[in-house]
């Protein structure tokens, strides 16, 4: 027995049958004797629809009545899921995120949560009640309707699972685990049985779309074991015992779950790629002190997030060309700000190019492996891929390298790290 | 100055478009110095699309989840209402049931309003903000949101009238005002400029579908001064002063109107019809004392509403046939429960008939003058008009007559009753 939170986003509960689904997956788990809680986001769609009014009512829309709006669509999921697993002899009853309360700070349609009030919660878990809770949605100090921006249910879910200190919080997606690469791309992908938090907080922010970064970097900080795996099964109920997807652990338990297994730690976890990375290159910038600080400060400010950052050796005495890397959402914005400081810096040139993508390679075993940045270089040089800008964490190397060439990249890399499944995934 | 209370329908704020109307009348009160609270219906289409999810998701649904679920489509509007206003510069913010609180009695999908806390809501119109509210909805003892029936918009709008002391409560509709009949059926029809409380329940529960008729009973009973007045007037905001729609107010206050003013009071104020009703004729039921109980304990013990009752002289010494109305809707359930009681009660048989239509004519001037009766008798005998059944109360006549014969009884009763104007509505 266990108690466990279950978050099911929308493409799953899009519709009274796949409510059904959602409904038999979490009827089994409760079945097997575990408390649970889940949390759902609104059908897919719906929370378009309602940003769409918002837009048309007031193309400047005050955030606070923008999220009493669209907050909307994950109360009507939560209800209808109630309602369906009434229908199918489960107790069960909803609670909103004003009812809990969970309360958040109040910057509306992006408000992070302070705390959960879960002793009515628990209680009502306890007792065998379903609760069935609206991700997405919370309450200010002064009482009104707070939404944690698009994609806050996976926040809401392991938030919840804290607050009940819940033994796991699985997250249903259309994706069944964690794999080391996109299987798209490289068949011989594999699903992993456990990730670190670190590894899939890297992943999750080179472009592994599975998890929202901020509940990962939450469920790190609140020891929330989460299990990432797939609403979509055939008989739409895994056995409640087994572990269909990938388990995402602290490094303490991945260690433990490694010295009891012969499973060698492995260098490199995965590989991801991002291609809305766009490069800009300032030429001629006067190699003085403070000139890159002028560059990088009023982006800071605009809230534009530079990644990877070079300075070339300066082709003439006293002058350098400055490589970065923005989202290519910001560079329009950049490149404005930049123009508008072209004498302040004093730079000759803007050069911007979006066809670019970062390659990523992830793992905690690379902290005590040297060569793994080397192994990655000589692989990519071998099949003739260029590199124009490098970045590097304590876990993570990545690359920047021409779009065209990223599925290529990932196929070598995967390769080279031996991560190859023996047969192909699927 | 005053202070208003408006109400807009579902069709009025059916898209962001109608919406942007709707906010600019609100606007024009405002600006006119009012201080003004919205209340407002969910989009039309919108409560039928949530009620089917329910229905879809489980048949027999718990009327607390389906609150839950319908109640949404109030505070979209509201949300939206709210965003438009200020786009239009105005202040304006949204107060969600529960955040008011409107407080019902736990009857979820039927609850009734127990009462507001209008202190926050009163400081924030004072402050020149317009409060906007969802109606339909409140929030139980239990702190769990209810509704309040079909219709129940209406109601909220002149309980928050009551609790805020309101000048008047605004209600705008598809039609522009309480007329002397049906304009469909009678070209001359009058629009009223006033109506008291107890002519507007008649007229409501006899088919004048203006007003939700609970609404009108709270109205009369916390003397809430009622205008009932298009939304879709040409200009989409009438002058802020005048009173473009019908007033229903207190027999004191229609009192004073009439002192004041040369009009003589009318006898009857409207002719109103209602083609949902059904004829059940049980034959040859026993003379005996407590035999007439029998029939009507059961149906009163349904639910199901007994209209009029005749009970025909005996053909045969000791027996006699008794003639009643009950809704269409509910003449299947009366005839299988009266069937049921057959040996019991001792009747023959059931002979029952859709295809009839109560007229009636309303009107406080009936308390002072006789005849109103025999004037009607007459009309409609001179043109043929078999009434079937006859009842009455204080200020209304009521006759059963042949369905196909509804128009032209409505027509001869407005002319005969002096309603008739001198041109054409319209």
């Amino acid at each position: 027995m266990a108690r466990i939170v279950m978050k099911f986003g929308g493409t799953s509960v899009a519709g009274t049958e796949r409510i059904r689904r959602v409904a038999n997956i979490v009827r089994a788990q409760a079945a097997a004797g575990n408390e649970v809680a889940v949390v759902v986001s609104a059908m897919a769609g719906e929370t378009d629809r309602l940003v769409n009014f918002c837009r048309e009512a007031n193309p400047l829309y005050d955030p606070a009545e923008y999220d009493v709006v669209v907050s909307s669509g994950e109360q009507v999921t939560a209800g209808l899921l109630a309602l369906t697993l009434q229908a199918m002899g489960c107790k069960a009853r909803s609670w909103l995120g004003w009812q809990l309360p969970v309360n958040t700070f109040s910057a509306h349609a992006n408000a992070r949560v302070d705390s959960i009030d879960a002793e009515k919660l628990i209680s009502s878990m306890q007792a065998g009640e379903i609760a069935v809770i609206p991700g997405f949605q919370g309450v200010s100090e002064d009482g009104r309707i707070t939404t944690m921006g698009r994609g806050g249910s996976d926040t809401s879910a392991v938030a919840i699972a804290a607050a009940v200190k819940a033994d796991r919080c699985d997250i249903y997606t259309d994706v069944d685990g964690v794999y080391t690469t996109d299987p798209r791309i490289v068949a011989r992908a594999r699903k992993q049985k456990y990730v670190t938090y670190e590894e899939m907080l890297e992943l999750a922010s080179v472009g592994a779309k599975v998890l929202q970064t901020r509940s990962v970097s939450l469920a790190m900080k609140r020891g929330v074991r989460v299990q990432v795996l797939s609403s979509f099964v055939d008989d739409g109920a895994p056995p409640a015992d087994t572990l269909p997807g990938t388990m995402i652990v602290s490094e303490e338990e991945m260690d433990a779950i490694l010295e009891n297994s012969d499973v060698e730690r492995q260098t490199v976890t995965g590989i991801a790629h991002d291609k809305n990375e766009a490069r800009v290159v300032l030429t001629r910038v006067p190699d003085r002190p403070g000139a890159v600080a002028e560059i990088f400060l009023p982006l800071g400010e605009a809230g534009i997030n530079v990644d990877m950052i070079i300075q070339n050796v300066g082709r003439d005495k006293g002058e350098t060309d400055v490589t970065f890397t923005v989202p290519q959402s910001d560079l329009a914005r950049a490149q404005a700000l930049l123009e508008d400081k072209k004498d302040k810096i004093g730079f000759n040139r803007i050069i911007t190019d979006s066809k670019v993508a970062k390659v990523s390679v992830v793992g905690m075993g690379m902290k005590s492996h040297a060569g793994v940045a080397a192994t990655m270089f000589k692989a990519l040089a071998d099949r003739g891929i260029n590199v124009q800008a490098i970045s590097t964490s304590e876990i993570k190397v990545s690359v920047l390298i021409d779009e065209d060439e990223t599925e290529l990249a990932v196929r070598v890399l995967h390769t080279a790290y031996g991560l190859d499944a023996e047969a192909p995934a699927g």
